[in-house]
């Protein structure tokens, strides 16, 4: 099996929320794809935080191209010089208020190889515990966060009946599940 | 909590194979945003085949945006005038020239709330048997597709290596073992 070959490539939508890469691409038979677009969309960190009390950490935002209230992990992307793990012990802290010194790395992840750019590192942070409150280090304005501190079997039912339903939080769930307890 | 206002929408990159709409909002604390750009991606439909000997059918491609083989579950866009159902029954015949009768909805995911708008409907394809070649209906002509036909055992074991890392495939495994035995 065999790559596609890049001929080519140009941003065609450069805005600093949302780029868009053009690739002209030469397929191996031989065909030529002059429009192929890719979203830049750039990392991700997200976290399942666990409490000392064995409580999971989920956060609740208005999601604005869903245009709903979301329940899932703390997340967010990893900014320019940052390593994923710094960016993962950052947002917990920022959308939640809590700290740990105990991050495992769960897997990488993507979203859409074919359309999008950007993986999505999933960690498991324990012994979370709060540092600050959850106003004070927030720093982007667009979040407006509520937290939901939940024993782990509330969480696999909320994932089971579709209350969560946001992939990578439904593949984090499942991944924590090889390493902590969720019954 | 409040969702936001959305006080102006206009398509802001316009192609046949990828869409940006940038909206005007008004946030709850009365904050303006002029530009948030959002994908409008559409719906996917997933599939996870089973035949009648309980082996998991998987789609191994090259996917252009992560510039990498990937092995995922067969999945498609959901076409206008199409159910997800029909487009999980069209892609399947398509991409694996099997199909089925028995289709059971696992779930109804999305990939990122944030900036993309569309769904992601699994479903759980069961007794699938082989009624065409591969070649035969295929109908994308940027298609290169090995098929990978494996116990449901080897499945699991792929998603926990990280060797399966798409988002939609590992919560549909997850979401799978609700229903059928992978070990």
């Amino acid at each position: 099996m065999k790559k596609w070959k890049k001929l080519d490539s140009k941003i065609a939508f450069d805005n600093k929320w949302f780029k868009v890469r053009q690739d002209k691409v030469k397929l191996p038979d031989g065909k030529i794809i002059d429009d192929y677009y890719v979203w830049l969309e750039g990392d991700l960190s997200l976290i399942v935080p666990v409490t000392k009390g064995k409580q999971i950490i989920l956060v609740k935002q208005y999601k604005h191209a869903s245009g709903q209230i979301m329940i899932e992990y703390p997340a967010g992307y990893v900014d320019e010089g940052e390593t994923p793990e710094q960016a993962a012990k950052r947002e917990l802290l920022e959308e939640t208020g809590f700290s740990s010194s105990k991050f495992t790395l769960l897997g990488k992840l993507t979203n859409n190889p074919t359309k999008t750019v950007g993986n999505i590192y999933l960690y498991l942070a324990e012994d979370v515990e709060e540092v600050a409150k959850k106003g004070e280090v927030h720093s982007e304005d667009t979040e407006e966060i509520e937290l939901l501190i939940l024993p782990p079997k509330e969480v696999l039912k909320m994932v089971e009946s579709g209350e969560i339903w946001v992939t990578s939080s439904v593949a984090a769930t499942y991944l924590a599940s090889k390493k902590i307890s969720f019954t």
